[in-house]
């Protein structure tokens, strides 16, 4: 049984116990808009020496808990470590963002992959950083671990780069249906057992990101992607769980049929919409346009007072999408203030 | 009055006649999926050589009608002429996009822009591409002419380039909300003469694309966006106008009620969702996912027949963006031929 961390806001929310003010994180809260992080950025060779390396991620999931006091840590690490461990290897083009030298051409490079137990078991840098972690946390607030979801990945592994459409990705769906079923089970089942590992290390909560739910629709997401979903979801019983599938508006009934214990919202979507389609009662993460951190801060506080209201009780705060890496890290702290200096009962 | 084109199946569509199939064009025909446009597009230096061309604009114009035996032609011309024509001149750097030499990085930066009709005025060599495509296609289809919305155009008015999230355009709008409106003031005034301009050189239908709606949200695109597009909607009494905002699907019932003839409908919507927000009557087009063209000739057709089944009557078929460059143009032909061979009575 793992120990209540001190500051426990988070996990109230979650299993809707009473409080007072919803909880606060931010997704990449551990990154560019720390001096900090860019200090420990600049002392190592390259993003993926410092995803590789236990101490510093350590060090780096751990500052913004000591710098800007939010409710969680979310362990700092990259989602394309899974494509990785199953046989891909990729670089980081500084400005331009992941580069996969071999990528999966047809259905037979497939069977050329590892997955599963065999593939996660390879991430030892990861267990050995949560460990780390934890201990520099000391129990004073939970500590997320998070995986990329099963059509990110498979988008990443298909494309061998960021793109604005995935067309590739989607043509391989239309071309090769079956196959591509195959190389979503694989990262399902390497997502399923890597999450299993970060929870034997302690974790509290894990999410699972969708990043690029919003470029497929509701027939092809809800046939190729909520069943893996599921699948994970279902695999998880020991924590609770965050799914967050960016842009999928029209599949967020079929998601909170998953049964996830949070749901993350994108800023796109509103308050009014969601509760219409997933009621009240289910726990929410999100949704301030992370653009909103831009402006002043009296619009910070407006706009974060108006989100807390019109999501009501069940509601975790967060933006709608990562903190963009040039938002001044005071507006940052404003938006923090927002929600700590927030009571529902006012 | 215009002269009624011998093929009127988009007009007939759209002033609700009997019509036995839908009408069908694509968004980007005029371009890259058709070997002719390549050859003619390596014959100049540089894709802006081509846009200020009015006889090879017109020549790539008729190309798909010639070729492919679509309901209607799209003038062949660039959303960005608009900025240019106000002040802001751009490059367009092979495989990287658009990129502006200078842009508006503050609000004093808006007055020294020329708008309106002393901007569009200068973009005579699309005005003559008009006249000599309408002689080319000698009245056998309509003609489309079209703009960007005014977000789209200050998108890059601000940018610079293109973007995944567009977060400078989004930064401008909460930093200086009066400035940006006058901003979407200029481009919408601007806008307007110059589809007044294509409408008496003689196009039977404008389309406005606002292809970066789905970066902001409800309130934002409600209050910044849906007025100006009103203001342009309602400035058009001549011809058929045609919005299309992709991924406003937050905004569908706003954007109804600014009253085009048609909305466009991007992929991630099903028709069951549109048709419950915006009804039966409304005129709508789209919406196959480009990358259905990737798959087997019997996938094309199923997909696209059970979509007009869906939509029902009152639907214009495209697909919901633009033709990606890599689609084989057989395959673009059989969507077109799938909905040649559709009847509504079967």
């Amino acid at each position: 049984m793992m120990k209540k961390p001190e500051n426990s806001i988070l996990l109230d929310c979650i299993s809707k116990k009473d409080i007072t003010r919803p909880p606060i994180w931010l997704m990449r809260q551990a990154g560019r808009i720390l001096k900090e992080y860019r200090e420990i950025r600049a002392s190592v060779d390259g993003f993926k020496a410092l995803v590789k390396n236990p101490e510093l991620s350590a060090e780096v999931t751990v500052q913004p808990l000591d710098i800007l006091n939010v409710d969680a840590c979310i362990f700092f690490s990259d989602i394309l470590v899974i494509p990785e461990c199953m046989g891909l290897d990729y670089e980081l083009i500084e400005k331009k963002g992941p580069w996969f030298p071999k990528v999966i051409e047809g259905p037979s490079d497939i069977d050329k992959l590892i997955y599963g137990k065999e593939a996660s078991d390879k991430l030892d840098y990861v267990y050995n950083g949560l460990s780390k972690t934890l201990d520099r946390i000391d129990g004073r607030v939970p500590l997320i671990g998070f995986s990329g979801a099963p059509w990110t990945l498979f988008c990443y592994m298909i494309e061998g780069q960021g793109s604005k459409t995935f067309s590739k990705a989607k043509r391989f769906i239309y071309k090769y249906p079956e196959a591509s079923g195959r190389l979503l089970d694989f990262l399902t089942d390497t997502i399923i057992t890597y999450l299993q590992s970060k929870i034997d290390q302690g974790v509290h909560v894990v999410q699972v990101f969708d990043s690029w739910a919003g470029v497929l629709d509701k027939t092809l997401y809800n046939s190729f992607m909520v069943p893996r979903l599921r699948r994970i979801n279902d695999s998880i019983n020991r924590v609770p769980v965050i799914l967050f599938s960016k842009g999928a508006w029209f599949s967020l009934d079929s998601l909170a049929k998953i049964g996830p214990e949070v749901i993350g919202i994108d800023w796109t979507i509103s308050p009014e919409y969601a509760r219409t389609i997933i009621g009240k009662d289910q726990v929410v993460q999100g949704n301030l346009d992370p653009c909103v951190l831009y402006g002043s801060k009296e619009l910070i506080e407006a706009k974060t007072h108006k989100m807390i209201r019109d999501w009501g009780a069940n509601h975790v705060v967060n933006l709608g999408h990562g903190v963009y890496p040039d938002t001044p890290v005071e507006h940052v702290k404003s938006f923090i203030n927002s929600v700590k200096n927030f009571s529902y009962s006012d």
